[in-house]
C-alpha cells in the first residue's frame, strides 16, 4: 500500500464511504513479515515512497521468490529486481506469469507487474563515457522508469572526445537531474557538472583494468570532482542513481 | 550577473525601456578573465544560476582578493570564500569594507556582501554524528543559507544513541534534502536514510583516528550504504554537501 | 581429554578408585601428534576448555581425514570442521559413520559426533544486517551452539529498515553476548551497540560489490564503531565469533 | 543515575518509603540534553550500567566542561575524559575542584569524581608488547578500574623475548580477560591466545615505522589471529577495550 | 663537456688545429667523482645531451654546494636545482656570485649560470586545472626552458569550466608538446588529450584534500585517461615533465 | 578521411580539379556517428592524425563490427583493434575479407585492411624483461607499426642479467623513442633511461606474483624513476605506449 | 660450466694438461643465448655459482623446453623448473627422458638432471605455521636440496599452540639458517626470531582469508617483525626463500 | 655476559680456576629485569650471540637511561642504541661518562662502551642508491661495526647511472653480503642481485615523495625484485640490515 492508497483510504473513512473496520483491515498489514531469512519491509513503501525492490544478488532463487511473493500478499503490485541471473529470471517468469513479469538481460534486471507511468514533465539524463558502461547505465535508467521518471539515454560520449558531449548542450542544459556513468578516469562527471546546473549523480564504473582497480581511479575522480555539483554512488551503482535521480526528479510534484 | 538579471535586462530590451547599447554594455562581461593565476569564470553565475564561490585553500590572500575583484567588478554582488584562514579573513575585512565582509571562524567562510534571501519553504536537514563534525556541517549550512535555502541544524544526533535521532523523527520526514555528516563509521547516512524519503547527501569526516584512515571508513561506509537514497560527496567537503542540496532544493522554483 | 573428565580422573585417584597406573595411562596422550603434514594440539581442550576444531580449507580430504582420526584416538568425543565442501563432507560421512557425522550445507560446517548440551541459562543472539549474511551467522550460531551455548537468530535486520531491529529491543536487552554480522557499510554493530549493555561482537561480511572492497568497508566500519562496547573479527570470521562468545558466555559457570 | 540506583528508588516506592511524585521528580531526567554543539545521554548509564564517559579528542575545553557540567546535573557522580590535553586537564581541574578533578598524564585521562570500587573478584590482564605501548595500556588500564574492575599490568612482554610473557604463564590462566597491546607486527595477540583460555581482546598500536603504517601492520596480524579467541578493537585504542574488558569482567556478577 | 663542444673538439683535432695532447687534457673528465656522500655523474650531460641538475630536497647546503663546485669544475656551464629551499637559496647566491646564480622560489628553483637560448621553434604548453597547481606548473616550465625550449603557460583552465580551456583550442593544435598539469579529479589531461594530436604528460599535484589522498586521486584519473597520447609521471614532478617534454620537443633539431 | 586526404582535397578546389559541391560531399563526414551503443568518432583521425582504434574489451562481436563498419563507411580504411578475443578474431575474419583482416594471437590484436608504411627513418625500441611480458611488448610494437614506424624488438633483457641489455648499448643510444616494458620490481624502466637520451616510456605490466599486487609494484617502481626521462602507461598498456611512441617518432617528419 | 669446472679447467691449461684452444672452445659459450622470446643467461651459473633455474608461469611449454635445451647445450647438467603445471610437467618427462625429469606435485616444481649432494653439514630448517603452507614450504625445501643443502621440515608448529614448536628449541639452536613460512597473521617469524641466532628468511603466504589480502597481513607482519635477525621475501616465495638460505649455508665453504 | 665469557668460566670451573659458587654468583643474572616499564632481556646476548640493543624511538631520556643501567648491571659492556635523539644524546653522554659514550648524529646512534673489534675476514658491503639515503646507510654500517663486521661504503651508486656502480664490479664480487640501500624506484637491489653471488639484503628508505608512499614504492620493487638473491627488510631498517648482514657474516666463524 503506498501513500497515495493511504490517503484515498483515509480520505474514504472520513467521509463515511468507508468503515473504520474495513479500513483498520486494509491497514493492517504488518509493518514487516519474517520469512526467517528475511524481513521484507511491507511500511517501506508508505515510509519512502515507492515501490518495493529485492537485491538479486547472492540470493537463491528461492529467496527472491519467497520474498516478492510476500510483497504481492502485502499489496506491492510492482516488482523491481535487480542483479538478476538470466536463469533465476527463467524461473521467476514462469511463477509470475499472473501479474506479468519481463526480464532485461543487459540492465540484469527483471520487473514483476507494470512500471508506474512517468508522473513528471521533468527528465533524467543518463549519460555514459563508452560502450562498456552501458549496463550500469541500463540499471539507472530502468530504475528511474521503473519509479517513474522519464530518461533521456545519452551512450558512448566520454571526454575523449569532446565535441560528441557538446553537441548535446541543450538536453543537459534542461535536464532535471543528469546520471554521469564512467569507468578508466571517470572525467565525466566533471565535464558535465561544468556544463549543467542540475544536480549530477557521478556513477564510477569497474570498466578498465590496471590502474582503474576495479573502478576505483573512476570513484576518485568523481569524489574530487571541481565541479561544485557532482555527489557520488558506490561503483556499478546503477540502481542507486536512478533511485535517487528519480526522487529528486519527483520532489517537485509530490511535495 | 546572474540569470534573474538578465531575464529583467532582456525583457527591458523588449519593452523599450532599455536600449540595446546600454543592455550591450552590461552583457559585454568576458566570460571569464585572465589574471594570470586564475581565471575567474564570469558566466558560471548564468549558466549554473548561483552566485560565484573561491576555494581558499593554498590560494595566498592576495590571489583570493584578486578573484574577488574581478568578480565584483563583472557584476557579482556576493561572494563565499571556502576554507578561509582567520589571517587572510582579517586582511579582506579591510578590503572589503564597502561591500560588507562576514567572517564564520567555526566553518572557516568567509562571505562577501549579503546572502541571498530565502527563495522557497523547502528546508535542508543538516545532521551531525557528534560534535567534532560541527565544523563540516556549519560549511555545508552557511553554504546552503548563502544560496537561499533555509537549513535546519541537528547537531550530536550518532547512531550510539539512536533515541536522540529518533526524537526528530518529524523533522526528518519533513525535509526536502538532508545532509548526514558523520565520522569514525559514518553510520549516520544509513540508518537516516532509512528513516526518510528525502534524498540523502552524506558527507564523510576525517574525525576519527587509527582505521579510520582520515575519514576513509566513513566515505566507505556512506558509499556501500544499504539505504537507497545516499549519495556521497568527498571527505570534509561541507561545501559541496550544501551547495548539492540547495541545488535540490531550489528545483521545485525555478525550473 | 577434556578438563571435566581429567577432573574426574584425578578425583578418582584421589578417592583410590582408579590407580596412579591406569591414570598415568589415560594421561598419558601426547601434547600433540606428528603427521607430517599436521600436528593435531591433543592438549588445547584441555587448556582452552574446548573440544577440538579443524579449519578446512585449503586441506585435503585426506588430510583432514587423517586429523580428525588422530583426535578421536586421542580421546576427543566431537570435532567441529569448518569451511568444509560438500564434497569432502560426503567422503567424511562414511569415515566417520561410527562416531556421527552431520553437515550443515549453509554454514559449509561437519561435525563428527555430537555437540555439547547448553551449559548456561545466558544466551547469544547472532543478528544480521540481510539475508546473504545467513551463511556467515550460521557458521556462527553452529559454532557457538557446538561449544555448549544457546544461541538466538535474527535474520535480516539492517539499519536501512530500524523498526525491524527496534522490535527485538528486549531481546538485544536480555543477551549476554550479541554477534553483529553485516556486509555493505557494517552499520548494525554501531546501532546494536548502541541498544544493549552486552558485548557485541562485530564480524563483517564480504557481501557487497565496489567499494566494499571484499568486506573492507564493513570492517573499517565496525573497528570505528561509535558505540563503545564492539569488537572485531576477521571478515567471514563467523566461527571466530561463535567461539569468543561461547567463551564469553561460559563464564559464568566454569569459573 | 545508574542501574542500581534506580533500583533502589523502586524499591523505595514499592515499599512506601519514597513517594511517587517524589520518584517521579528524580526520574523526571531528560534522555538527553541539547547542548547545540552535543546531545549528553544521560539514558545512557541506565541502558549500559556504566557511568559517563567523554572523548575529549577535537572537543575545545568549554565543550568538554559544558558536557561535564550538563552529565553532573543530570545525577553522573563519576565522569572519564579521554585523549585529554595537559592544558584541557589544567583547566579543568579548577573547575571541578569541588568534585574532585585527578589527570593520568601518561593515559591522558581525566576523572571527574572517584573511581567505582572492584565489583568482581575477576582480573583483567593489560599486556604490552613494548615499553612504547605503554600510553594505550594506561588508557586500557584506567578505564577498567574506572568502572570498576581489578588489573593486572604486565608490559613489555613481547614475542622476540619469550622467556618474559612464558614466565607469566600462571596469571594468564587465572585471568578473566586479557588485553593485549602491541604495535610493529601485533603477534602478542595471537601468541596470548594460545596461552590463556580467557577471551583476548587486541589493541594494535601505532608503535613502528615504515611499513607499520600507523598501525595497520599489527591490526591486520590481530584481525588474522590463528587462535581462535582473539576479537579486536581500532587502533590505539585503549578506552575501547578497558571498556568492552570491564563488560565481560562484570557479567558474573551482574545478570 | 657536452655533446656538441665535444664534436667541435674532436674536429678541432680532425683539422689540426688542436693537438692530441690538448685534446686529451680536456677529455680527461673523470666519468663521476667520488665525495662520499655523493658521486656527480660528469659524463651525463655527454651521455644525455642536458645540463646536470641536481634535486636539492633532503640535501644540506653544504653537499648541494659541494656538488655544484664539483660539477663546475668538469666543466658544466649552468646547473639547475630543484626543490630548493629559500633559505639554502640565499646562502648559494653567495658562493655562486660569480657564475651567477637566480632563485625562482615560486617554482623552488636555483639556476647556477644561464638557460640556454631557446634551441627550436617547437612549442611545449604548461596547461593547468586550477591556481594552486602553479608551483608544479612552474617547476616543469623553468625546466623546459633552462634546457632550450619555449613554453606558454596556460594556468586555471580546470574542465568544470570548459569554455576557458577551449578558447585555447588553437593554441594546443599548434603546440609540439603538451604537460597537463592538475590536482583533485586530475581529468584536465584526459580532455587536452582529446583536443590535441601532441604527445600529452600529465603531471598529477597533491592539490586536495579528503579523497584526493595527497594527489593518487589525479594520478590514478591520467594513468586511466580514456585519451590515447597521454602519459604519466610522479605527482609533483613537474622536473620529470619538464625535462621529458624538452627531450621530445627538441628531438626534430639534435637527430 | 585522414589529414594528407584532406589537404589533396582542399589543393584539388583550389586548383579547379576538384568542383567545390564534390568537395562538400566528401567532406560531409559527420563528425560522429549515434549507433545508439557507440558514437564513433569519424574526425579524430582529422585532429589527432592516426587512423581509428577500436578497444575491444568488453565489447561484444556485434558492437565491434558495427562500430567498424561505421568507420569504413566514412572513409577510414585501416583499423587497429586491440584486446581480441580469439573468438571475436574469428567472427571478423568472415565480415572483412575484401578490406583484408589479420589477427595477431600473441597481442590479441586485429587489423582491417593494411599498416601505414613506415613514415620515418626514427626507430622505437621495444624492450622488455621477461619472457612474460612478451604479450604486452607485441601490443605496443603492432600498434606503432600499423600507426607507420619501425620497431626493434629488444625481449628478456631484465636487470638481473644486465651484460644482456648492456650488449645492445648502442641500439638503446640510437633509438628515437624506448618503450620499456617489465612486470615484478619494472627496474628496467630506470636502467634503460639512464643508458639513452631518447625519451623512455614506462609500460608496467602484470607479470609476478604476491607483492607485485598485479602490477602496482612496477608501476610505482616506473613512476618513482631516478632517472629523468621515463614517463609512464597504464599497467599492461601496450597500446598507449606503442601510440605515444609512434606520435614522438613522427613529430620530425609531419610538423 | 659452473666456477669449478671453470678453475678445473684454467688450472688445466696453467699445468700444460689442456691446450689454449681446446680452452678457448669451451670457454666460447656466449654469455647468453637470444632465442627471440627469451635470452638465457649462460654466465649466470658462473658469476652466481649455481645452477640454473627457470620461473615457469605464464611460460608456455615450448618456452620452457626451448629454454632448458638451450641450457643443456650450454653444458648446464640440472635444471630447477618453478612453478610448473602437472601438464607441461607431463610434457618436459618426455622430452628430457635422456637427462632425467623428476616432478613435484606439491611443491609444483620440476627437475632435469640431479639435484647436488650437500656440499655442507649446515642444515636449513623450514618451518611452517599451519598445514596448508605445505605447498610454499616444498618449494623452498627442494630448491634449498637442489642447490646442494642439508634441510629439516618443521611443519604445521604455529604460534596459536607453541609447546609444538617449543619442543623443537634444540634443532632451531643448531641451524645455519631458518625459513619461517606462515599465512594469516604470519608471527611464526617473530617467534622463531627470538628462539633462535641464526639468520631468519620470512615468507608469509596467502593462506587466509579476509583482512589477510592475499598474504599482506603477513607480509606486514613478517617485515615489522620485533624479532632483530628476520629479512623477507615476496608472498609465496619459496624458490626465493630456498636460494637464499642457501646461498648463505654454504658461505662457509665456498669463501 | 655473552656466550664467549660463558664458555671462558665454565672452562675456568672445569680447570678448577674458578670456583662453583664464584660461577654460581656470575651466571646467576636473571634472565630478565622488571623495571615496571621495560623488561630488559639479560639472556639475549647469550641466546644470540651479540651485544644489547635499545630502540630509542618513542622512549624517554629517563626509560632509555634506566634500561642501559640495568643491562650495565648485568654485565653487558657495550650497547647499541638506535633512533637517538640529539637531546636525549646530549643528556646520556653525562650518564655513562664512566663507560665511555659517542653519538652518531647522521645515524641517530649512540654507543655506550666499545664497538667489538672485526671478528672475520669477511665484508659487508653497504650501498646506496643517493646521497639522501645516507643516514639509513649509516644506521646499517655502525650497527655492523658495533657488532664486529668489516664495512665498505659505497654512496651514491644508483641506477641510473650504471657506470657508477659498474666501476665497483670487483668489490661487490668479493663481499660476503651486501647491504643495497634505496628509496624512490629501489632498483639498486635488483641490479646489484645481478652482479654478485653475495646475499643481498635490501633496505628500502623513505626517500622520494609523491607516488614513493614514503617508501612503499621501493619496499615493493625490492619484494619482487628479479634477482634472486634478495631479502628485504622494513623501509628505513638500517639497523635490521645491519645486524642480519653481521649474523650472516660471522656464521663462518662462530659456527
Amino acid at each position: 500500500m503506498n501513500q497515495n492508497e493511504m490517503l484515498t483510504l483515509l480520505e474514504g473513512v472520513k467521509s463515511g464511504q468507508i468503515s473504520t473496520d474495513e479500513a483498520l483491515l486494509k491497514l493492517k498489514v504488518k509493518p514487516f513479515e519474517d520469512l526467517g531469512y528475511a524481513k521484507p519491509d511491507h511500511h517501506r513503501s508508505l515510509r519512502q515512497g515507492a515501490a518495493e525492490v529485492i537485491y538479486g544478488e547472492r540470493k537463491s532463487y528461492e529467496q527472491i521468490c519467497g520474498i516478492a511473493a510476500s510483497m504481492l500478499a502485502a499489496g506491492t503490485d510492482s516488482i523491481l529486481i535487480t542483479r538478476l541471473s538470466p536463469e533465476a529470471a527463467e524461473a521467476l517468469k514462469k511463477d509470475f506469469e499472473l501479474q506479468g513479469f519481463t526480464y532485461y538481460p543487459v540492465a540484469k534486471i527483471g520487473i514483476v507487474g507494470e512500471c508506474k507511468s512517468p508522473q513528471s514533465e521533468g527528465k533524467i539524463i543518463v549519460a555514459t563515457g563508452g560502450t562498456s558502461d552501458i549496463p550500469v547505465a541500463e540499471e539507472a535508467a530502468l530504475t528511474a522508469e521503473f519509479l517513474g521518471s522519464r530518461v533521456l539515454r545519452l551512450y558512448d560520449v566520454g571526454v575523449s572526445g569532446l565535441h560528441r558531449l557538446l553537441s548535446y548542450k541543450e538536453e543537459l542544459a534542461s535536464a532535471r537531474v543528469v546520471i554521469a556513468i564512467a569507468g578508466m578516469e571517470g572525467a565525466l562527471a566533471s565535464v558535465i557538472g561544468g556544463l549543467t546546473n542540475a544536480p549530477v549523480i557521478g556513477v564510477p564504473t569497474s570498466v578498465g583494468y590496471g590502474a582503474s582497480f576495479g573502478g576505483v581511479a573512476a570513484l576518485l575522480s568523481m569524489l574530487n570532482s571541481c565541479a561544485s555539483g557532482v555527489s557520488v554512488v558506490n561503483i556499478d551503482n546503477g540502481f542507486g542513481a536512478g533511485y535517487i535521480a528519480s526522487m529528486i526528479n519527483k520532489l517537485k510534484i509530490e511535495n
